[in-house]
């Protein structure tokens, strides 16, 4: 059965997944403090005018601008106090030509005054006479009615990802409650029948279940909701049943474990018989990571990712994340560069074969102002390498390698 | 009163912080799936190794080695099958001269066996007969007892962040329950006589609460726990009386609002009235962001941040950041260069004073495999800027600003 699949760039792998994802997140109204990481269901324009008066930036006084021109040190302009402005309120009356206003920071322009002198450019002649020693331009330490937003402009789109500022934005424009999706639940099934839980003691050949784990944690680190459905054992009929279950409960399922082929083979098997277009590629050309399978059931992912433990977590970082955080793969450059941000000068050679890509664990130190990014060394069996790495170095297909003091692209963790 | 002060740097004012914070979590024994993100409260050694046994990587033969040397595919090593071993069995028997067991990987290696080969490199004569058509040394395509994880070693140190492979290495050890300490408790109160809640309609001079919900996000990002006080008047007893809640059910307080000298005066007056040390610093040399107070309440740290949003979140950046995140302030080089880990070209001139640090709003763009930043515009008042932002460029003291095509260090959001 494995023979059917030839091996995957990730990029392919993403096309082919993107191409039958059709995920319909729960939708649910919710305040604003319950957005962070949730993606819009539809786009938020503003009701109305943020600020919704003209807004002084400075503690000083409101003026209108040409009653300042030509002011100066040695010729302040003279004008009279009409009045002290309080957060809060309202002007007890509009400017007039000669006259202005105490106002502070944040404080609302009386009607007509287009400019504050900061009161380090005044000077106090009495209580009702300030000397003005510095011209002001109109619209000078103000903000103007709508100059942070303009009522009915769009200000979120569908689809975005909740940011503390956007968080802010909303409670700018008075938008308290709002229609998000719900976090993906993501059902974690692990296989092997010498898989056994973290409580429990492992007999002869028996080993505890790390990835169920550590996927665990990579899933609510991305914001979504992952549900343990603990060890299945490698057999037909127990996974499909586990399997019709998670598909039935959640958005995407991650199986993980099964290295040997008879394992993987019980994995394509239940994943083909459960309907189309099912499995989509078996095995991609990186390492670690190759024997993975993509497949998707009703519009929904389901990953067959690697036992090996860094493996799984590479597979994780390359397909799952992005559709975890975003709903999507990268799309553009910019995302593509994001991806593997910080450039490190690696600090020994690595040897790779033409036709795959590398990851490589690596730490970071730093040396003279740069990243150095030095290879942790170890079999992806061992969940150990990863606690050492602070981070994954990409090693792209067409490399053979890189020598110690070159470029790599890292993505830290 | 905020004469006494004069502005200190962002790396002084985390010193006169690190001097005086003395924050104790709340520990707690929990199971591994909440442990993501947490502190570990004691050091972690492993009671058992990992593997517990000797373990094939690979689907293929349990050898002893020295029965292969000198093998090829002119001229293969015969030897006799002596059984087959299941996952996660013992296997029937230990291994002998000349013979050989089938094992899948991931299986227990019989007694004595120090190899595997990998079925690729074999050929089946018979049912009991396989060729070894290329020699393994001792410890091939194994994965020796204990070689992930020795017992008795230290895996994880007090007070270290977990991450998913810390909880992998966790279950694989049987850890799994084990005590952390709980997210830091963060009490958000918003200062201002103009500010009403989001859910209010703002009177004349009267605008919402913006940095509650940006700041409430920028915790909850961080792992910690924000509790929102609302909006407290600018009066001495009211925020008093807020404070003290605040102070004695929380391990943080940020203060925002208040950009009006009168307004900062109230918060200074607050925060000196309930003990020592009280206010550190109140000035940094930053912009966006100067107008903040630092202080620490029973070893506390309380931060009154300016009001305006976009400041506050530079400021949350850089002094709260770290301590909801890690507990403390960066310590080395390289997390220090983590802070602001991406290396982008400017595409713009920016001026700078100096004597101070400016962050700049930026969108990062790529081009030709290079990330660009590109200034947003706009008054540090306007959340809308920080909207449109995807990270926040480092110009540093010193420079008296960037050259367009000169290189940043950003800090993605």
């Amino acid at each position: 059965m494995a023979e059917l699949f030839k091996a995957v760039t990730v990029d392919e792998a993403r096309e082919m997944l993107a191409r039958h994802l059709n995920v319909c997140g729960v939708k649910k109204q919710v305040s604003i403090t319950e957005t962070l990481g949730r993606r819009i269901a539809a786009d938020v324009s503003a009701p109305e005018d943020v600020p919704g008066f003209d807004r002084s930036t400075m503690d000083g006084f409101a003026v209108l601008a040409r009653d300042t021109f030509g002011a100066s040190e040695g010729l302040p302009a003279y004008l009279d106090v009409e009045g002290e402005i309080f957060m809060g309120r309202e002007a007890a009356g509009p400017i007039a030509l000669g006259r202005i206003w105490r106002i502070p920071t944040g404080g609302m322009l009386p009607s007509g005054a287009d400019a504050v002198v900061m009161v380090e450019h005044t000077e106090e002649l009495d209580d009702r006479t300030i000397g003005v020693t510095r011209p002001v331009a109109p619209g000078e330490n103000i903000v103007r009615r709508g100059e942070d937003v303009a009522a009915g402009s769009k200000v979120l789109s569908s689809g975005q990802i909740i940011r503390p500022q956007d968080m802010g934005l909303l409670a700018a424009v008075g938008v308290h409650t709002l229609e998000v999706e719900e976090p993906f639940r993501v059902t974690i099934i692990s296989t092997g029948d010498e898989v056994v839980a973290p409580d429990q003691t492992p007999g002869p050949g028996q080993v505890r279940d790390i990835n169920s784990y550590a996927l665990y944690g990579l899933t609510r680190q991305c914001g979504a909701s992952p549900v343990l459905a603990g060890v299945v054992r490698d057999d037909f009929t127990a996974l499909k049943e586990a399997m019709e279950e998670a598909i039935a409960s959640s958005e995407m399922v991650l199986l993980s474990g099964g290295s040997s082929v008879g394992t993987r083979d019980v994995s394509l098997q239940v994943i083909e018989s459960m309907g189309e277009p099912g499995v989509l590629f078996h095995g991609i050309s990186i390492k670690p990571g190759k024997p993975t399978i993509g497949a998707v059931l009703g519009g929904k992912p389901v990953f067959g990712l690697p036992g090996h433990p860094v493996s799984a977590m590479v597979v994780f970082a390359l397909l799952v994340e992005p559709l975890l955080r975003a709903g999507r793969y990268p799309s553009s450059d910019v995302e593509r560069r994001l991806e593997f941000p910080l450039r490190a000068r690696i600090n020994r050679n690595i040897r790779s074969a033409a036709g795959r890509d590398d990851y490589i664990r690596i730490t970071l130190k730093e040396l003279a102002g740069e990243l150095i990014a030095e290879p942790v060394l170890g079999k992806s069996g061992l969940i150990s390498t990863m606690v050492k790495a602070g981070g994954l170095a990409h090693i792209p297909t067409g490399m053979e390698g890189v020598e110690a003091g070159e470029y790599v692209w890292v993505k830290p963790f």
